[in-house]
């Protein structure tokens, strides 16, 4: 089972991926010349839970490169509900548990810039193990784009014999699809959750690969793409490509709904949803 | 059980009710100063249900007073999937149903001027019945508006003794709430389901004394407002409040559901979401 010391250097790296991911935004905003705009900062906001043991620190930026970026830290512990216990591994024996990781969601200004989630996290019940992933929504696909951020998580799951890429890779395309339209999010990148391979170490080097890789891949991306000139209609299809992220998370995406029904933070849960979004 | 004729004449209501309501609206933009762009007219598209029987038109325009304003109705017949027919009052004996309805959103461009919703529909299993409603979403309240717009359908319900005006006005509060947020969808209205008192005729009339109500208070409360100069930050708030109408849409409305699951028009069912909309 995590040790007490496992926890704290868990939620130890989350938080200071954090603080490294927002730097790395931050300097892109420093860098771009098009802005009106003062270059944006993020906004750290801590939050407690009311109802139960814990809390967290949003991290929110509005900025002329990143129309709108949150990325959450949060630890957590206490005890799953009834209704939740069946659902969770390892809950309906004990339903005390114990939670820790970093979630992101980035909405560029430039409709050519992709947006991208990132996710990774611990979860301690009578059981433990590691979950998360990323995956890319460009509005305007650019394969070059596409192959260098599966590269990227590719090389992350490679370093460390966890040798499911593939398995990942597959596991997010038929996590981030709205059936109601048979149209996928994005291109993908991976998902995976359950993860113990009984390796503590092992499992947490690859979940710091994956924050590493996220660190390496996007900011290149942003960089390839945000001095691109953009047109009136360009910035419309950014809007309606942002209502299919909308829908996934509302109709489908398991972490919203559980954070909506379980009283999570709610500003911290909903922080995915972007800034200005058109359904015609 | 309700017979040939009686559908003919509940379908032919319905699309009447819809050129009727299409008709006022496009007044309204016809008599508007306001706009830079040409009045607003709304467009038919008829559609057919491909694996089952049936069909509809959605009226859609975007105009200058009417950001967008979806006017659909539907006559669609079949059978309840197996999931659904213990759910469908009367279809777990015969899976065979028929239900004809309209529906509509408006989403004004004013951010005085409220949104509202309204729906009516008879549905036909081994049971048949009526449903529907109306409800008020300003994003700036006036309290004459509101007491207007709830006079307006308490006269409906009162003129044929179904006189459960108070039921039906609770069963509004009660529908339209998000309860992750602790908030109401707007300030209400009518809602009901299950509408059977045996008297086919009685209730019918009802039934178009709730459409007739829509078009005698709605078009009204548009006029009273319409021409209030709005700000920025007034256009900015409308943003987020119609967010939260997105958010009840997707995360609980019963319909848009029942609709992506049984895969109905995308379009249609979706016809309900805003324009444009913001999360900040």
């Amino acid at each position: 089972m995590t040790t007490v010391g496992q926890k704290k250097a868990l939620s130890d790296w989350f938080t200071s991926l954090q603080k490294r991911i927002c730097t790395a935004l931050e300097e892109i905003e420093q860098e771009y010349q098009g802005g009106d705009t003062l270059p944006g900062q993020f906004h750290f906001k801590p939050w407690i839970r009311e109802e139960n043991g814990g809390g967290g620190t949003m991290g929110m930026m509005h900025g002329a490169v990143f129309e709108k970026a949150g990325v959450n830290v949060s630890t957590v512990y206490g005890e799953f509900s009834p209704e939740f216990r069946s659902h969770i591994p390892g809950a309906a024996q004990d339903p005390r548990f114990w939670a820790s990781g970093l979630s992101l969601v980035i909405h560029p200004m430039n409709p050519f810039v992709p947006a991208v989630h990132m996710n990774t996290r611990h979860i301690v019940t009578t059981r433990s193990w590691f979950g998360g992933g990323s995956d890319l929504t460009p509005t305007f696909e650019f394969e070059a784009d596409t192959k260098d951020f599966h590269k990227a998580f590719e090389e992350a799951c490679d370093k460390h014999d966890i040798d499911d890429y593939k398995r990942f890779k597959l596991w997010c395309d038929e996590y981030f699809f709205l059936p109601h339209r048979g149209e996928a999010r994005g291109v993908g990148g991976i998902f995976y959750d359950n993860l113990d391979t009984s390796d503590f170490d092992h499992d947490f080097e690859f979940t710091r690969n994956v924050g590493e890789a996220f660190l390496k891949i996007y900011p290149e991306l942003v960089r390839r793409r945000m001095n691109m000139p953009w047109s009136d209609e360009d910035k419309q299809k950014q809007y309606v490509k942002r209502g299919r992220y909308v829908e996934f998370n509302l109709l489908y995406d398991r972490g919203t709904l559980f954070g909506l029904k379980t009283g999570g933070n709610i500003e911290a849960v909903l922080m995915s949803l972007p800034p200005m979004v058109s359904w015609r």
